[in-house]
């Protein structure tokens, strides 16, 4: 007796551009996940560059509206790029690392079949789902740019300028004037990038919190402060020259003073799937050389 | 027509021993509250410091069960010996700086009779609730110490000891074996106490997270990491000589190599009462220094 | 019996624009030193600026070739501007700030003629000798630029780039290759200064040191570093772009990929003189807001 | 025609106790370096734990008057043990490292024979003179304790006492009360050790300087500061409870407020040899986990 079948699922690939030896292992996903009965559809850009002629290709668009699962296959600045774009989607990203282990590319490409039959067949899944902070940019009352930030949102100067003064507010209470190179604004995703190179602390990605770490302030007590992720933090220019925004460095607008950056959480999140034992302080071992005293992992306990 | 009357509501009065010229704003603020209709209880430890032969004297314990309110005067030490010891009763604290500004004693002694005016006739009140966390050691699977912090727990060595080595665990998943001078665990009332001396970050207190600060950690990439507060922190003793543990530095326990350091979020929390304009990053600013610019302050928007 | 006359010595004087009120204190000293036999005169610049019709104007090199000692009224900044200027020479330097305390402008406005009263007539005077840097720009094998640094030479990323990667060599030997937003080579004199920022430590001004200190390293155990003066420090450009070096932040150039910057101890040095009692320590408590205890200050020994 | 035979040369080994496999690389050395002509000894220690009856032993001070070299097999903690007894004398060190590289004991051991031969042979030998500190502690104006430190003299609460104030001059000046756990002062060689945990910069170990490293300061602008190593440092205690001193935590003595802790270079250095090729900053980048970026190592110039 036949069943009425179930709509074929799309899994969408993204995969980093200039990868070496990449086409085996996409090759060698393709055949996996259309074997297991998914349709597969390569987002515009890699289908291009990965010049598979006969693939179906998606723009990021469609493959928010219109895909189950994206596949990410490269680094965390891959992946980043595209969780920022598919963040007003509700789509869950899998992250498979093409070299070294990533923060947030979880899954060495050689255990990419085993770890994502765990994830697709659930149960084994763990879903991580990640904060994103939007930002305005305000001047003379009219906003003038906006965007969102999955790491991390900076104020900062250029080379040929001097400090910068920076008045922060938080939920409307004035918190101070900053003299500095710049003002990081992190999710805790960040605090494992720019923030944590300029001094800030780690955020666990459940942590409800965004950290602002000054970039070498003036003032030797400005130390990274964390508030809660429901605030309203605005910079606003005070003094300084040659003065820009980016967010998560991918995208740049130049300010002028008196410009304000309203940063609130976004309303949207990021899904990540991991396959079941994925650990956080793992990669944080692994990433931060904290592993050295392998004889003591198991010895109590 | 007569009315029935509402119950006199109660104050405890908690000050600092050795405040050379207390006993005058003692007496100002005690004629204030009377002449305002409370009945007003001194503290035991504080009416026999205090020399005050005909006061009413109340028990910690019968201040947490009876009193309305606890007025403390003192510095952030006199707070925070009595908040951890009315933590499990509900009862709000007001805190007046006998000297300078305090985190936690934030109302100047010159601005109290209008400051408790504000706040003890309502609606001009900020009440501020804190958490706290509860850590219990274990020895052997059995416990054998329990206590509460306000501030922090703190895991270090001796002075003629070498380094601790601990094994850190946080909500059954390994996180990381550390070698240090010890491990400090703080609530965000902590953040700006010991834990910032050894390098945390400052956490906002409604921050629903706790910091996790290594105190001269062996690996230069162990850095602050904040969880949330809902998190369970195993901290167990791997290797070391004369360690031991201590709670706000008032309750301490020696340690032996295998006890673990079971810490999470207290059932209690302590709620305190600032007027109305008091605000955390003022307070900020005036200790750390931060009021550098005050040229600035107003001049923009 | 008449003595052949010794020549007339020269004091130059160099004030900072645009400080609104400086007309009277530099009349004031001005006939002060007059009056003490000594002929002012006016550094070219600052002649124009105080639109002192009737004074002597010398230029920076006749300053340098002819007079005893420059006079500096102004803040840090100023000083720096022309001890650049005049470290080739050999000319001692006064400074007095205009406002607050400086590290390098020591004698406060109010003090100016008591301190300068002391130190010309000599016997009270401490000499204080302070190393500059000597900084070329290599490209292709050919020296493209040259300057000297007081502070700093600053190798930095601009606004709208990721990373530099810079491959560091001292004497020869490799030091690292460290990826970062740019590095610091600083002087002792530095060392308080943008140094201090990214997280440097304080170098002594008589420590024949330089420090390299990362801004916002990659790897967080790229830490400061400390070396003897007389090293030969060489800074490679590997990667990164719209990256640029700047001399005190008074110049600056542009850099190419392969650009090395050879950095060693100047051959010249800049003297200070400062009245008796001056103290670089009680300079830092001042700067640096230690002079916290004050009632501690005598009390033992 | 018969020349007069040179004195054989005598050196005397050092061997870390509780090393597993270390009797057979220590029996290859003795060969090697009995081959190659030298009288070979054990200091006392090593021969009674290495339980070799028959071999020639000498108390460290006999080594200290009669050796030409001590080569020392352990690890950096073995080495620093004994250049502190034997620093009095003149007798060069060679660190052979039976486990992990360290900063002092720099050769592998499956490099040792060749290594020795081209030290021992001279021409490609690297001589590196190292600093040590003398401290005297004095109490009431008599010295009640005196030491050497090769890595650092400490000066540290106990786990249960609250804050150590400290008051610390340099050559006679004042520099700061600091109110920390305690103070490292630190040689460049002590520099890569608890220094660097607390904080501290790297010092070269040519750079001639002592580094001063607060240990979690209450003020957050108490920096280490780096001063000449001709400096006399005098640390005096001004309050606290269960304060000790250690010197490389090889030794200790308890401390009453009032006691001065007085510390100057001494007049005895510690020569290491090193083979040709060794490099002080490839010691750092493999401990330091520096060495990242191998691609780059070679590419450029």
């Amino acid at each position: 007796m036949p069943v009425t079948p179930e709509p074929q699922q799309i899994i969408a690939l993204v995969v980093r551009q200039n990868t070496p030896g990449i086409d085996e292992p996409v090759k060698r996903l393709v055949d996996y996940l259309e074997a297991s009965g998914y349709r597969v559809v390569f987002e515009a850009d890699t289908a291009a560059h990965l010049g598979m002629a006969e693939v179906e290709a998606m723009s990021v668009a469609e493959i928010g509206e219109r895909a189950d699962y994206a596949v990410v296959m490269g680094g965390d600045g891959t992946m980043l790029g595209i969780a920022r774009q598919l963040a007003r989607y509700d789509i869950p990203l899998i992250g498979i690392n093409s070299g070294r282990l990533g923060f947030i590319t979880d899954i060495p490409i050689d255990r990419m079949v085993p770890a994502l039959d765990e994830i697709l067949k659930g149960g084994q899944v763990q879903a991580e789902e990640r904060t994103l902070l939007a930002a305005r940019v305000v001047r003379d009352g009219a906003e003038i740019y906006c965007s969102v930030a999955f790491n991390d949102v900076v104020v900062a100067r250029g080379t040929g300028a001097g400090m910068v003064e920076l008045r922060v507010t938080v939920d409307g209470e004035f918190m101070y004037n900053q003299r500095s190179d710049g003002l990081i604004v992190s999710t805790p995703t960040g605090s494992t990038a720019y923030a944590l190179s300029a001094g800030g602390p780690l955020l666990h990605p459940r942590l409800q919190g965004v950290t602002l770490v000054p970039i070498a302030p003036h003032a030797l007590s400005n130390r990274p402060i964390v508030v809660p992720e429901e605030s309203e933090i605005v910079v606003e220019l005070v003094a300084g020259r040659d003065i820009s925004v980016n967010f998560d460095m991918q995208t740049f607008t130049s300010l002028q003073l008196g410009d304000r950056i309203v940063i609130s959480r976004s309303p949207h999140t990021i899904t990540f799937l991991h396959p079941c034992g994925w650990s956080y302080y793992h990669t944080l071992r692994e990433k931060l050389h904290w592993n050295e005293y392998p004889t003591n992992e198991g010895k109590l306990g």
